[in-house]
This record gives C-alpha cells, structure tokens and sequence, in this order.
C-alpha cells in the first residue's frame, strides 16, 4: 500500500527538492499541494502530477496522507508541523526547524503527545561524502577528533528564490528570522554535531551584514556573515564561517583534524574526500560531487524520511537534534 | 664601508636564517656570534666565517658592530633588544617581541630613547605571494575586504629545534609564553593587519593543549591549538586557525573575501596566489613555493633589516606593530 | 523606445551572428530581413520572429529603420553600406570594408556626409581575453612591446557557408577578393593596431593558393595561405600567418613580446591568456573559450553597436581604422 | 687505433659542449687545447685530461692531430679553419661558418683541395624530436609540406659567455657579424632545410635592435630581433622569429603544416613532437626535453664528426649547406 | 541501386547496432525487419523506417533482398545463415558463428555452395586503436611480437539485454552455450589472431561460474570466468581473462610486447593506443575512445560488410576466420 | 645486547639490499663477509663497516654470530643455510629458497631440527601497497576474491649483476634453474599466497626462451617469459605473466577481483594502490612509489627477520611458505 503525502507551501525547495523526490520513491503513491498562493499548488500539481488544496487544513485533515512535507516559510514551521504532527500526520519539516527556540519547543511537545516522526531536513548529513566521512570518524581510523574547521558560503540567495532579486524573504528579518546562520549555519552545525557525535557547548562569533542591500539599497536587516569560535562538548576546538558574500565558488567545506591525519571533505574537484596521514599517505575519494546550487542531485532526504515511516524507524535527524542546532545558531546571534 | 653584525642566541633560527642571510647580503661584512653555550656561538662562528665572543656585554659594546640580531629565547628579548638599542645599535628581533606587554612597552620605549632601528621578524609578509595580494588588495582591485580566514598549522615543533624531542623550548610555559599561538599565531596576525591595512579589533578565541605531552608524557603547558574569530578596527569578520597538531601537510592559507571576489593564498601547490572573480575568471599566479620547515629560501626579512639601516628608512615590521600583534595574542589567551 | 534593425544579406554571418544577436539585444524591438535570394530573407524572418522585404530599397528607405546590418556580400558593400549612410541610418558593416580601396574611400566620405555611425565588424577586439590583454598593455605591466607574433588559421571556410562545399564563395576572386587575408588576416590586422595601439607600417608578405581547389579542382584564383613580416609605425616588429590550410585544430594565436615579459593569447586550452615575466612568475588567466566556427558565444559587436546610437558615441571600430587593415591587405597582397 | 682531436678556441662552447662531448667518445684518445689565452686553454686541459698548446700552429702543424674542432670566434673560422683544412686535419667548425660568404667560398674551396671533412655544427638537427619530425617528413606521413612557422628566442646570451654580462662578444658588430640572426636564426634556417628537403629561396625581413644595450648603456650594434617572411625554391611559405628579447620562458618551437595534418615541435613540455591529423586524431610523442641554455645534454654533433671521420661518410652537415644557410641570413640583414 | 538488407532477429544488437548502422550506411535503400516475435520487428521497422515480415521465410525468400544480417540467438546462426547463403543472399552473422564446431562447419559448406558471401561480426577489428596496432604491427615498427596479454571484462551482460535482469538469454546454457568465453572471449581471441597475423594453437583454461546466479538465486550454468594461457602457431605466448565479473570500470585492454618496445591498448582515458619504446620512447595516440556498453558508437562492420558486397572483396572477417576461434573457445572450455 | 650477523655471498643484493639495511637496523652491531672471491667480500667489509673472512666455515662456526643472510648462488643455497642453522644460527636465505624441492625439503628438515628460525626473502609482501591490500582483503571491504591477474616483468636481468652484460648467471641453467619464473614469478606467486591467504592448487603454463641469447648470441637455456593460467585451492581463478623481455617501463602489478569492487595495484605513477566499486566510487592510495631496479628503498625485509629473533616470533615468510612457491614453480616448469 503507497503513502500519500501532502506538501505545504510550494516555493523553490518543494520544486526543486520535495516533490521531484518524492515522485521517485517507489513507495510515494499520491501528492498534495497546498501553498497560500493557490496558483503556486497548482502549477506543481500539474508538474508532479497531483491534487492541491485550497486550505491548509484539508491537507492536515485528510484522512488519507500519512505524511507531510512542511515547506512552508520559517515564521509558521510551528504552526504548521505542529498542527499536523498533532493530526496524525509525519512531518518533515524544512530547516530551521522554528524562528525561535521556544517555539520549537512546542513542536517537540506535538511530536511527543503525537507519537508520530518529526523528521528535520538537514540535508548534509546525507551526502556520500559526509557519509564516508562520518563512517571513518566512528570506526576512528585516524584516532580521535582534536579540531575542526568548517565553512558555507556562496554569491547569496537572490538568485534562489523564485523571484531572483534582492527582495528575497531571505533578507527580511520577519521571515528568515537569522539570515545566513540559519541559511547555511544550520546546515553545518549540524553536520559537526554528526560527525563528531558531539555538541557544539560555548560559542564565541561575530556577525553582521557587511554587504548585501534589500531591493531599497538599505543594508539588510539580517546578518550575511558569520564567523564563529567554536568549542564541544568533549573538548573540540573549531571554526565557523557561513556567508552569503563569497563571490566566487561556493565553498562547502568541512576539515576534521585527528590524532592519526587529517578528512578533508569538499576541497578538490574531483576527490570529494581526501585523507591526509601523519605517515604522508594520502587517500583521494571520487564518490559524487557536491550539491551546489546549480547541481541538485537526489539528497536523499525524502527516501530516508519515508524509510523510517515504513520502517517505524527513528529519523535520522530527530526534532532533538535541530532543536540542539537552533540553540547554536541562538548563541552565535547573541539572543 | 660594510656592515658588522652581532648575533645573539645561536639555535635553530640563527643557523638556518640569518646567518645565511646575512652572509648572502653584500653589505654586511662580519658576523659575530654569541651564545650563553659557546659551543654553540663556535660552531656558527665556524659556518659562516665569522668570530664569536663569551658574553653578550662584549657583543652589545662592540663599537664597530652597528646592527643586532636578537635570537635569543623569548623570555630575554627585552632585556637583549632594549640593551643593544640603548648601546646604539640596530636591532632586529626575533618573534615574539616578548613574552608580555610591558616588556614590549619597554622595548619600545628603548627604540624611541635610543633612536636606533627596532624590527621585528615578522617574515610571512615578505613572501611573493603576500606581497602580491597586497599589491592587489591595494589597489582595490576586487573592491572591499568583507571578511577573511586564515590558518597556520602543522606537526608541531618537536622536529624543528636543534635536539627533535618533545623535550623542546616550544612546549615550556616559562620560555615559549604563549605556545602555538606565539609560534605561529603572531604570523598570521602581522600578516592580516599587514594585509588588511587594518587592526584586530577584539577576539573571541578558545585554546588549549589538547594533544602534545612533554618528554614527562604530561600534557603540555601551552597551547597547541588556538580557534578563535575576530573583528577588526574597520569591521571586517574573519576566523583564525593555529595548530601543532595538523598530522597532514603543512597549512599556512589565507583566503581573503573581497565585493568583486576571494584571493586565496597558499591553497594549491603550483599556483601560490588565485583569484576568483564575480564573473567566474579564475586568475592563477604561479610564483614560489610556499616556505615550510622543509623548504627553506630566503625570507628577506635580513635584506629588508640591512636596507633600512643604510638608506635611514622605517622599518618594514615597526615594533608598533609587533606589539599590536601581542596584544592580540593576549586577547586570544585572555590575559 | 526600442530600435528597428534592417539585416541586408541572409548567410550565415546574419544566421548565427547578426540576428540571434540582436534578438537578444533588449534595446532591439524589431528586425527586417532582405537578401537578393528572397527565400532566405523569409527562412531568417521566420527564425528569428521579423519581417523580410523584396528590395533592399524597401529597407533602405523606411524611416522607422534606425540601423542596418550590411551582411551583403563583400563586393557590394560599399554600394549598400553608402546608401544606407546617406538615407540616415547607422550601419554595421561586416568585414572586409570593401574590395578594394577606393571603394571603402568612399564610404568613409559617405559616413562624413551622412554624419551617422558606421562601424566595422572586427570583432576579434571584443573577445575577454584579447580585452584583458588590451588592458594589461595599456597599463604598462610589462613595459613596452617589442615584437609580436600573430596567427589565425584552419581547415578553410568550405564548411563554413551554407551549401557546405568548395564551391564557396570565399574561393572566389570576383566576391571574396583577397582569399584568407580578408577572410582571417584582416581581423588580426586590426588586433594588432588595436592591442598595440599603433599601425602596421610596412608588410613583407608572400601570399599563394597552396592547397586548396574549388569546385572544378582548379586551384583557387584567391590565395589560401599568408606569411608576412611587419613593422609599425612606432618600430614595433612581427610576423603574422593567415591559412585556410591548417589540417588539425584551429589556431587563433597571439604572442606579444615586451621588455617585461611576455603575453600569450589563445595558446592553452584552459587559460585562454598566460603571462610569463622576467623574474619566473607565470599568470593563468581562465577567462572564457575562444570562440571558433565550431564555438560560436555571443561576440559582444551588435551590443557594442547599439550601444554606441543609444549614448551617441564614437563606435569601438571606425570607419577609419577599417580603412587601415584594408591598407594594410593591400600591401600583403602586393596592390 | 684512436683519434686524437685539437680544439681551437676555449671558451664556453669547447668547455661546455665540445670538450665533454670528445671525452665521453669512445674512438677519441687524445685532446689538444689552443687559445689566444693560454690560461684558457691550460684549464681546460686540466679539466678534460689533454695538453695544451701555446700557438695555433702548433696544433695545426701536429701530424698526430686528426680532426679539429673550430671554436674560435666567427671572424676567424676562415682562417683557422682553411688552415686546418688544408694541413690535412678533418674540421668541425663552429656555427657561423663564417662571417661574410666570401670568407665561406674559401672555407669550402679549401676543402675541396684538401679533400679533408668539413662539418659545421648546426647541432638542431641532431635533437630526437627534430630527428623524428625529419622521419615522418620524408615518409610523407601527412603529405606534402605547405606552409611552416619557426621561432629561436630567449632572455639574451648575456648569462651565456664566461663573463656573463653585457660587455659579451655577442653584442660586438666585429664578432658576432650578425647578432642573433646568426647566433639563433642561423640555426633554424638549416633546421627547415633539413626537414623539409628544400632551401628559402626568397626572404622578406626586418631585424633591428630594439632593447638589448651594451656595457655603456648604448643600443647595440647587431640586431636582436629579427622576423622575417620566407618562400623556398618548392614554393613553401614560412614566417621565423629570431630574438634574444623573449623575457619569459625560451622557445625554440617550429610547426609543420601539411596536407594531412600538422606537425608541432617543443611546444608542450612533456610532449616535444605532437602531430595533429585532419581526422581528429591527436599523436604525442614524449621523447627528450628539448636542450636550453640550462638544460645541456649529449648533441650528438661530435659523435657525427668522428662517426663520418671513421667510417669516411660525408658529414651529416657539410659545408654546401651551411653556405646557404649563411646566404639566407645575409637576405635576412639585406646584404 | 541501392541494397535491401533483411535482419532476423531484433534484439538489442539488431537495434543498438545493426539497423542504425544500415541506416546510416548511404548504398543501403530499404530493411526488412523479422523476429519471432512479430512485436519487436514491427517496433524497430517503425523506429529505422522499413518494413517487417511474420515468417523467416519471407524473409528469405524475398528476391529484392541483396543482404541479411543474422541477428539471432547463437543456437539457430546456422539454420538461419545456411539458409540464407543457399537462397542467394550474403549474410554478415553475429558473433559466435554457432554453439559449436559441427554447425559451424555446415555453415562455411553453406557458404561454398553458395558463392556468397559470409562475414562475422567480430567488431573489434574496426576500432581505431586495434586498426593502428595492426598497422604498427604489419610494418614491424617494434620488431616481432614475443608476448601478449589481452582482456575483456565488465559487470555482466544483464543490464545489456531487453529485460535487463538475471534472467538474461546470456545465462542459459541452452543459448549462450559458452557463456562468457563465446560473448567476451571470441572478440578477443580473434583480435590476437588478427593482430600477430598468427593463430592461437594450444590454450591452457580454467573457466567456471564464480559468482553469477540466474532468476532463482542459482549459480548460472555457463561460465562467468576464463583465464586461459595460451601458445601460437608462431610460438607466441600470452595470457587471455574474460569476465562478467569485473565490478568496476569495463577493461577491453591488449598488452603487445616486442623485440622493440611495448604496444598498450585501450589502457589510458584520453590515449586509447600507447608505445613505449626500448630507448624510453612514449608515443600516445589520442584517437576514439573505446565503445562500451554505454558508448556506442559507430562500429564500421557493417559499412564494410556492405562494400565488400558493392565491390566484390573477401570480407574482413571470414567465416574461416570465425571458425578458427570457435575452435580456440572449444579448447577454452575442454570441448 | 646487539646481534652479530653473518654474510654468505656478497653480489649485488647483497650490497644494495642486505648489507645497507643490516647497517641501518639499530639491533645490528656487527657484520661479516663471506665471498667464494675474497675481494668482493673485502669490498663490503670496507664499505659497510664490517670484517670479512676467507672460509665460509669461519662464519658458521663463528659462535658470536647470531644471525645470518645467505645471499650465495641458488644453487648452494641448501648447502650454506642448513649448515647454517644446524650450527645454531637463524637464517634469511634469499629467493628462490633452493633450486628444487628435494633440497627445499632438506632445509626445511635443517629448520625443524635446529630449532632455530629460517626466513625467505620473499620482499614483494613487505612494500606499502601489498600491504595496504592484504589489509583491504582480510577485511573483505570488497567481500570475497573471484579472480586475480599478476605480472612481473622488465627489460631483463643484464643490467643488475655485478658485469652488466648478457654473461649473466641468471642466463645460466645451472646457476639460475628456472630463469625468470625463479627469478620474478617466485615473489608474485608468493604474493598471490599472501593476498588471498589461498595457495595455488593447479597451474597450466607455457614457458620459453624467446627473445635473450647468452653472450655467445645462443638464445638462452633458461625461460626468458612464463604466461599461467592458475587455480587456487578456495576455486579462484587467475592469470600471470613473468617476463625479461617487456621493453618498455617495468610492470609488477596485480588486479584482484572481488564480489563489490577491484583492487589495482602498482597501475599508475602516482596512486600504487586503488579500488573501483560497483557504484563507481574510485577510492585512489598515494603511498609510496614501487621499488624497481632503479629505484631500491628499504624493503623491511631485514627489519622483520631481526625483529622475529629479537622477539622470538614467527618469521613473516617460513620456508614452509616458500616451498610452497617453490612446488608452483616445478609446475609451472613442468617438472
């Protein structure tokens, strides 16, 4: 019997990311759209080859979706995955998991008084070679972790959205509610927490927006860079730096420095991942090059959501661990 | 008429840089050595062709020597530098300038008294591919600096000193101060406000000694590791990474992020300094190899030191900004 | 308010350059095709979205036309170019000027007269790297240039025209009068003032019909094949080869010789401009592909056009300068 | 029985290719050393294992002397060289044969009357890829050649002479005759001789000295440029460059183009013959690193020399050939 | 007049291979498509635009047909094929000839009789690299072959059939008959005989099925490996592996080994033939990369199938030719 | 205590191998020289530190010797090593262990008696990339081995004696015994031993003298090239070829086959060691270059038999181990 999931709101990542996955994964039998902007839902139906609804709550009330996609902007995540968590519903909800932590609270509540998967689209995790290299720190192939480093930037999110221009909600403090931390720090914090099965403790930042101007040419009311000190749990030092103001490559890079050598991931064209030994070995991996923007490959996300519904499996990235995200992202902008 | 030089302290810096150095420099014709082992001062005096002499009074109040180069440990460079200056020598003086402030202070307090050149070896701006981006960064030709990152790590400094043991001076807090980040930290700092044209600002940093043992199997003193995230006078974000630990290749990078691009320095073997712009050119400028511990040339910093004694010019590496520098390095270990 | 292009001629110039180009012009609202072959003015009319007109009379008198491509065929550009001039409108003329000198005499005169632009299609100038290169000459990075060295040639222009054949018209006398000097010598000609910022002088040239038949398999009247020596009027030195018969891949070289280095153009696949300097350094720029029949890119030339009408400047090829290359074939062709 | 060898003249040439060249031949048993400067001729007699001798007559006169090396300067090759000729001594002279052809027809007559070798040592031919390329041009492989590009340039001979300075005989009117037309052009014109089995016929050039100053400050008086336009007797057309002001890396590159493809020497570092074929098809062929001023390997000349002296063969360069090479240079000055 | 071409058989090498081919081949005017399973002849017919037949019969019969090509399964070759020949057509019959040695024989009686025409399609004859090894290799340009190695291995033939599964025809015992050793194996030994001009007479084998299993999770019941050493009529040794179990890149390598030098063949990306030479000679000819599964390309078979009809010629592959290797596969499999 | 050890025949690898690595072992205090030809063993003794004697009895009896290296001609290695270890000593004798099995077995029975430990220099299992492989397979990374291929093959043996020339002993029948099967195969059959932790069950092979004469222009008595098919006792398959007459770059590489990927081994300059998967992932080892007779590193070979006697270990290669070789060999000979 196919699962029939439901998507809420329909901008770039429900075009680009959701629904395209969720129409390869052979145990995905039906669609449903909702976005505020009914000709959006539409538009995807046609595409993906589903229904759309004109209310949120059709979609939360039908009986029959088992699962749900929350795609909708950062500002409602509560309200909505809340809602469906709390109607039966699996929800996997886009990251930032909320614009603030107690609000995420509330929906780990749901997820406990529902009993139902809350599942985080923290992507990253899912790459082959951050897979690899989460495999080569457990099985610690090169001893234990001593440092880190770890960076996300690219030229900016205007040429994203669906509208590519400087009047993106990436840039309005209401709706992305964190500019580039929440945007690309998310994604790393995350992914340091993974690979070192660790948590980020104290951190030390800076941040600001140094460059990028709103569609009236005022500097935005969000950061666009930041640049963090980091220390773990057990003890590790790292840095940070995520900015939507690298106008040139993006850089998706992550280092992890061991006793035993050195993991390189991201940082050559073809070996996605390479190993540096203190013996002057060096192992280059070719798995599959990164997703950037302009190269969007199947992530893997929606396939290991619907794994562990069909598995009654705990999600890979549980609401816990992007709550522990958010109150990193809380201390790096100082609330 | 040529230049007769004192050197004092006779390890590892004085034998594999300025003694060979100087001997290549057509100005300077005689080199006097000294150091608290004589044997020492011997053995160069033999090398390089010059004398040497049984304490550093008779090195300070040789009338015919005009220029000093301080080598000695960190914790005597005030005492060394201020006497030379004040008996009316040049003096260029190793890094650190000193193990605190207020040495330093009075250091350069002697500078002014005495009204002798003070410099300070501050070598990382002197390479080509720095003084490159410099000229570049000058010239404004990628628009503004935003942000920037900079590292400087290796195995540690075991292997570099004249006995290759962890019994070495570097892991001693009485005499290496402040561990890795005076070691190499202090580098990439000058290098940064060298650079940048600009001045750290405040540090948020964490340190510690997380892998180096002494020759006691004790964990050491000083720090090996230093992260730390920085803001600048001018408002510039950067990270900063300095590490003994780095068990792969050496890593002295520098990326700096510009409005009109990002000028990576020391990222790719062949081509020591590449730009990317907005429009996707990619300009890659092969110069030299980058210094390591195993690949030793001519820093300048000796010719730099002779030239502005003999056309009376300003140092390159002023002891203002050597002691802007400690002072960073004391906000990175929260002294 | 947008501007009504006329396209006189519909080979393939007009196919793959011309039109698609100025579709893509956003200050061009409107094309109107002719060519003496009806057919092929409606074939364009139909592809690019205009309309085609029986007389070129027709074009040359709507008052709504502001401009007009001259994509005739060489022999009758100084006839369709004049007239153009002369009922008001700014035209673009394709290389060569004209067959011969006298005759581009007069549309110069006719360009006086009129007072309205005419540019020249020499577009080897608007190319990112012989741009860049233009730049670094101007500034003087590598001193004066001494001597250069030039070449453009391939497998000949057989498969280039529309019937795919050597019966094309480039092998013959009467319409393509000056055989690969005008076809690929002219453009380099041009280059060569233009980087240089000078004049060929004098030209030692042999020139012949070497290898190439035409349809009958009598050697071709035109001359397939151009080796000169050349001297500018600033004393500058060169060679320069022009060939249809270059049997392998096509070679669109330049090498610019000063008294600080060297500049190399379009002689590695991947950095399309290298410069080598006295001291070793070695610059990569990675730039954008040369554009070769099988590469055609956007040349920038209807844009560069327009642009000049819009804001009433003088256009980037004159008249004028035309008239210097086409001197300057004279001379290679011994008239 | 071994040969016993005299060299006339012991500057860089004799000591660097002509004297080891000798002493790693297995049929050569003796060397005899003549230089205007005794000490000259004593150092290398100390070096290479010879004796020395105060007068050229001395040499010449020594009936147990079989063949001499000419490495006198080119203004009095004639004689010593005729001399030797005509005391029954097989020569190898040095290039040029000579420095007016005048003093050549002599050189040649005497040969004829003594019925002795002459060779003269255009050792371009001897290379391996110059060697292949020679090969695969007599088997026609690609066809016949149409047209042809050759190149010999460098920083300048300055750094090559023992005194390594401007003062070089080689910037001298009444030594180097010729200036780099002799030093470098002399050489590829007998190279395109050679490979392509024909003569220029017809030169078009200019040369001058553009950059290149003498130990006062002034231009120099020979050419260090020259470019030139070339027709051979079979009707091939060719440009050369010859130039001791290519201030980056030397080239010393020539391009075949034939009927079937294209043949391009020392143009890539690891592949110094590469063909291109009108097919596609792309063939490298890795041989030896071309010599240069700093890369000095085995020529080959010398072994030729004594070969054609054993075997009594006609010299691989005789002088008929290297007679006409000295005409074409003469064309090329416009003498 | 161009000819008509009858295919039995439309599987995937009838329509990856032999109806493109045909239809691109410019004496070819008209197919007729037959399969025993109408369906399929009826969907290729559609596709490459000719007719189909329901009876072999018609086929064959059909007097405007000049050409057949056999595509069937290998155990019906010499039914189909015999039948054919008899009927007057000439028949180009895939590879292996037949499922064993006896039908094969009857073929070739076929062929007598008939006067006809009988080619094999043993494709790695044409390829450019094989076509330049067996020209190096007429010519002795590295003496005589001493030794060879030759392979052919990829991941299975179960992706390549219509049903792309372990229930493949390739697996049967019944069809396949030889299993690897007649699909790999023949193209292999018939390349070795068509390269050393030489025949294989004694062959040492292990083969087995190692690892592969059919639809029920059985070990299949032909082999999936065969390693063999083997010896010549000309005393040649080498060593042959042919695999459906190489789970990596796809490896259809030979390894020549001369008196002079090494012959390498489809071992490196870019450089599909390479010579190494005794002196240390590399020579990399860059010609088409090799066909694999996933890249096919034009194989020339049936181009010349066709002109030694048109013209009257032995065709390149005989069905003598064919016979001999199927007697090499016998010995491999102790038949 | 340091150990004292003993040199029985001092060849080549006695000088390049044994002697420079027993000298660099930090255990061994003391060597001794033994050579039929006294002055060779003299000529060890002076360079490497040591004495020498004239008997071989002298060295056996010699009761302050713990340890020796038996690097005598083949063909007396039974005599020397159970002399050897009867008198108490521990032996490395070098490959091959005896020159048939009958005499293999008598060491063997020398080995058991004495009690002492008797170790083959079987070297090839020692390098970083044969190591690194056995790690990957015991680890079944790949799962089981299916199949395997192994060469071992250069220009041929003249160049490594001591006389360079075609006189060599390893032309000879009676010093050499199984010429490049004894001298190359031995170390790849034991290689393939210790990969697979498999042993060879059956071989078929060709054998022969093709290509090398002795220095009388006989073709020579040994085999000059093996080829095999091989089957293991665990039912793998594989093949291997050992040559003297591969004429190009030397080859000792191995591929093993395995259920989820390939391992290559020694097939590319760079990357000694890499595994393609079934899903394409490339995972490329940059370890150490291979050893080849032009390039002789540390093999570990003597590290590893002084580390068995120190700790009273079982050596890493037993005679047990080489008899098993050995018998391969016969059969691969036929005997």
């Amino acid at each position: 019997m196919g699962i029939k999931v439901g998507i809420i709101g329909c901008g770039s990542i429900a075009k680009f990311r959701h629904a395209p996955e969720y129409q390869a994964n052979p145990h995905v039998t039906e669609l449903v759209f909702y976005d505020r902007n009914a000709a959006r839902a539409k538009e995807l139906a046609l595409e993906f080859g589903g229904c759309y609804v004109e209310t949120v709550d059709e979609l939360i009330n039908d009986p029959t979706i088992t699962a749900i996609s929350d795609c909708s902007s950062n500002e409602v995540h509560h309200i909505h995955t809340s809602n469906a968590l709390l109607s039966g519903k699996h929800v996997l909800c886009e990251k930032p998991l909320a614009i603030n932590v107690a609000f995420a609270e509330k929906m780990l509540e749901a997820e406990r008084k529902s009993g139902k998967k809350l599942m985080i689209d923290h992507n990253q995790r899912f790459t082959k070679a951050h897979q690899k290299a989460k495999e080569l720190l457990d099985q610690k192939e090169l001893g234990e972790v001593l440092t880190f480093k770890t960076t996300f930037g690219h030229q900016g999110p205007e040429g994203w959205g669906v509208d590519k221009s400087n009047a993106t909600w990436f840039f309005k403090k209401d709706r992305s509610y964190s500019g580039v931390a929440g945007d690309l720090g998310i994604h790393k914090i995350d992914l340091i927490h993974y690979l070192l099965d660790d948590e980020i403790d104290v951190v030390h930042a800076f941040h600001g927006a140094l460059d990028k101007v709103d569609e009236t040419g005022e500097k935005i009311e969000v950061c666009d860079n930041v640049v963090c000190a980091l220390k773990t749990k057990r003890g590790r030092l790292g840095t940070a730096s995520f900015s939507w103001t690298y106008y040139g490559a993006e850089d998706n890079s992550t280092t992890i420095y061991c006793e035993g050598g050195i993991i390189k991931i991201y940082q050559h064209p073809e070996a996605q991942l390479i190993i540096e030994k203190k013996d002057g070995t060096v192992i280059k991996y070719e798995l599959e090059p990164i997703q950037t923007n302009e190269n969007q490959t199947n992530t893997g996300v929606i396939d290991a959501f619907i794994d562990c519904i069909i598995n009654d499996r705990e999600p890979p990235v549980t609401g816990k661990q992007a709550l522990a995200c958010l109150k990193v992202i809380d201390q790096i902008l100082g609330l």
